[in-house]
């Protein structure tokens, strides 16, 4: 049906398709687009955030610096006879076993002791070994440079932070989001839009101070009910956000407050409340840069629970790397209610003694002495200072410097504030998946006047591709003329339309309903007399005469624009 | 200006940066965002043409039958000492040379005659040479698949016209439209966002019978005035496109139509009509699968005359090609007006007498035989047919299988069209660079109240990233509170709004000039009393008051929504 009607298409088709890859044709795309601007009037016109558009293509420090490089793979066998790659996990898993933990030795053990091969020659498989899944590539030709598809939007946003803190005036929290390609390039991909080696996210990315993770529109969100699966208890429970933070359950208001946005964004888009959870991660299956996560997870007719949505406490991580790799300071200033007087203990290095015990060493460790850990104005001793005198590093040598080669003094110094990294929360948001989700959701079957059963696709109206049908009821005495200024002045008005003249009106009505078109408009002949035409709703099946002019407004009022 | 007030950020700033990549800040990512819809009004809801969404990573055959891996080049000269690559037209245009060939021997005659060398270390310089620009991947690991990055968006409605012909029923024209990121790995991009390595485009495919290139709505469009430079004058002139249709300047209703289009498209986004002209390619000039190809071009401040889109015919070239290399048929039918009684000549063969000869080939030999040219029933001998029996190819052998194994009938057959590879019309927009025009078209500066100078973007408000300012004249007495829930309404109506309640009103006036913000509201005493506030024009510096309920429909029906 997708295929048939025009909502997705197999990539590539016609030189024989590529696994992990979709296109979506023009049901689908609007459909797609449709759902990803619902997610911008809740994260940016709802929350305020800031939308940013990075490329895909980045250099590979990006990478190091993320952790991506080291991290980011999949344990791969490959077949001895033919080389027929597969990932180690799915194959465990598809042979009905049960993998605890993903280490190398326990899948070696797994496959070796259950007499697993390959799936396609039958031949002998290699050992487990950790293969990169990042498409990589080069920037620029001769010397060029190592670069990689990102597999997530996030980095873009923590790279630009400086930028986009000095553009919400240095004041936390404040968001970034970015919806865009992702890439990964899987092993074996086989679940269709589930398994995308290059698919679409939307990620916010929300910077708070980590002694303040309350969010100042909790309030708001707090009786907002969803199904919670713990991870200490492992059994589902329907609970109030604000009673799940209370008991514990939710570590912090930001959590608690994206998960309560997710489920109004879900529905909002036609996810089914009763097949929808949030499931909490175990320690061991989270992220390496994780500190608690929430999966939404979908049940789904053929595929079981599928995650949907991860809403991740990322804590401090991705800024403190970014900081360490690239030497650039990544940090906010928590200001103090009142600038504050605080006393420092400075060194004043003596530099014609160090000039003539040091030589050429003089100037490095008159610097090093400056920035010596010295204690604060309480404690005179730091770390670094001693009754011998300052121990110091030049190039690459340890030495204390005795006391006859500088003074310590206290001086008073005015202080604003304290400068902190950071930390994020990230709701990250699958677009492809949401889109099958509500796809599988909305499906439904129904008969139609004379008893044959037909697809009815339920789909919110505000993501439907087509808002209204368009129909006259003959193509004769000039229906069809009203029926197509119709068409465009509802188009003109932004209104998604589909004008259909062939066939009888109950088989265009079944057309209709297959692709999910909430409404049809009918101009028959008291069109002519009255000016009015038949609106039906897709779903009652209710039918009610409605004035021409009054179209827009109606179906704008039913799409709450 | 523009990283300041976030319209742009460099890429990867934190790590040096990467030349030819550029990051959208939260302003930028808005307009950018207000410009692609604007085009989706015009091409997906105004003309009905289907968007699709395909991957920007393709398996290398899409881009051999494209013509890509062999055309996409450009010359590019090393340096012999220091091994820096220089795009050898850029670097001879930039010493001030003309360049009439784009040639190998016309290049390294001029380098060598001139004496150009290393722009980097001042050393020698090797020879031209075409380097592919397509950014280089693989799918999958172990037999992997050479990919690359797509370099435009238009493979993608190539490979899926038969999907999309049948879901426009089988009619021509139809288009389908793609607005999504393109790659081109340049040698030494310089040029900001004019030459990027990561792109935005927006391209409509437009499908046509070869054999009428008339365009159903040109009536509509015939009295647009555009400043066309046809090739052979090189003149500009400002003329109706009805006009230069008949006059022969346009080649045909579908070029036209596209211009006309464009030019509605460009000033709407804000592009000043004065500074943007339409040119007509010379022969040498056109891409290697184009048949006549118009760009728009605007006058940029810095950069003078700038391609922002181009308008091509590109023939039968692509669907042509993609059938060669895929097997595929991508024909669509010419439907004849009635069906039409055809006399065919069949062979039947006579298996009985194949089987006896020819064993186990007797199969194979059969299907040849019924496909065999044998020519139509007004002449019984078609090319593959002889005195000496009808000439077959079996297992890649030749041979001659006589008379007495088959048998020739006449039969009658309707026939209902005929099938002919269809011509495609592109107009291709380069999203960042009308991004770039628009605000370099917008800007201008003023003068405040206290005569100081100051920028203001006078954007189109349909592309504004901010709509509305929203002002409290001071926060006490509620003036805040009032702001703020106007705020929140007009953001739940869709209308994007800036909250501002620090400085004087005239700098905060100043502020949203600059980021071309073209109303602002501010909430005063007066408001207590009567429930109005001031609404105040960015272009005119106009003020009026306006009740506060009645701030939605103002704005909505500004922005023509």
């Amino acid at each position: 049906m997708a295929k048939r009607r025009g909502f997705l298409y197999p990539s590539f088709d016609i030189y024989g398709g590529a696994a992990g890859f979709y296109d979506y044709g023009p049901l689908g795309a609007a459909l797609k687009l449709n759902i990803e601007n619902t997610w911008r009037r809740f994260y940016v016109l709802g929350e305020g955030f800031g939308e940013i558009f990075c490329p895909a293509v980045a250099p590979e420090e990006v990478f190091i610096a993320s952790g991506h490089v080291k991290e980011f793979t999949d344990f791969v066998v490959e077949c001895k006879q033919c080389g027929n790659p597969f990932r180690a996990d799915h194959l465990i898993e598809e042979k009905g076993f049960k993998l605890e933990h993903k280490s190398k030795e326990a899948m070696d053990k797994i496959i070796a002791d259950a007499k697993i091969r390959c799936l396609t020659c039958g031949g002998e498989l290699g050992e487990a070994h950790p293969v990169n899944l990042m498409f990589n590539t080069k920037i620029g030709v001769g010397k060029s440079k190592n670069a990689y598809l990102r597999p997530e939007t996030a980095q873009g946003m923590f790279l630009n932070f400086s930028f986009l803190y000095r553009h919400f005036r240095e004041r936390l929290p404040f968001g970034a989001v970015q919806i865009g390609k992702g890439y990964r390039n899987e092993i074996s991909p086989r679940q269709g839009l589930i398994r995308l080696r290059e698919f679409s996210m939307a990620e916010a990315e929300v910077f708070f101070d980590p002694q303040d993770k309350r969010h100042p529109k909790f309030a708001h969100m707090k009786s907002v009910k969803a199904t919670l699966v713990p991870a200490t208890t492992r059994d589902p429970i329907e609970m109030a956000l604000g009673d799940a933070l209370s008991q514990g359950i939710m570590k912090n208001e930001a959590l608690a407050y994206y998960v309560a946005l997710t489920h109004q964004f879900l529905t909002s888009v036609g996810i089914d409340n009763k097949r929808l959870r949030f499931r909490q991660h175990e320690k061991n299956e989270m992220a390496h840069y994780a500190n608690d996560c929430w999966d939404a997870e979908v049940m789904l007719e053929k595929l079981g629970w599928i995650e949907i949505v991860g809403i991740a406490d990322r804590s401090a991580y991705d800024l403190s790397s970014h900081m360490k790799m690239s030497g650039v300071d990544l940090t906010a200033m928590r200001k103090y209610d009142a600038p504050r007087t605080v006393e420092k203990i400075v060194v004043k290095p003596k530099m014609k003694e160090l000039g003539q015990k040091y030589k050429k060493d003089a100037g490095e460790i008159k610097k090093a002495l400056e920035n010596a850990d010295v204690g604060s104005g309480k404690s005179d001793v730091g770390s670094g200072m001693s009754e011998a005198g300052i121990e110091v590093e030049v190039g690459g040598n340890k030495m204390t410097i005795p006391r006859e080669f500088y003074e310590v003094a206290k001086v008073q110094e005015t202080v604003y504030g304290e400068r902190f990294v950071p930390h994020v929360i990230e709701p990250s948001y699958g677009i492809d998946r949401i889109f099958y989700s509500a796809m599988d959701h909305a499906f439904s079957r129904t008969k139609s006047e004379d008893g044959e059963e037909y697809t009815v696709l339920r789909l919110a109206p505000q993501v439907a591709p087509v808002k209204v049908g368009i129909f006259p009821l003959m193509c004769k005495d000039g229906l069809d003329n009203i029926a197509e200024e119709i068409d465009q002045k509802l188009r003109a008005a932004g209104i998604e339309c589909q004008y259909d003249d062939s066939g009888s009106i109950g088989r265009r009505y079944a057309r209709m309903d297959e692709i999910g078109t909430p409404w049809c408009v009918t101009v028959d002949f008291d069109t002519l007399k009255d000016g009015t035409v038949t609106v039906r709703d897709r779903d009652t099946k209710e039918q009610g005469r409605v004035k021409i002019d009054e179209l827009t407004g109606l179906f704008r009022s039913k799409l709450g624009a």
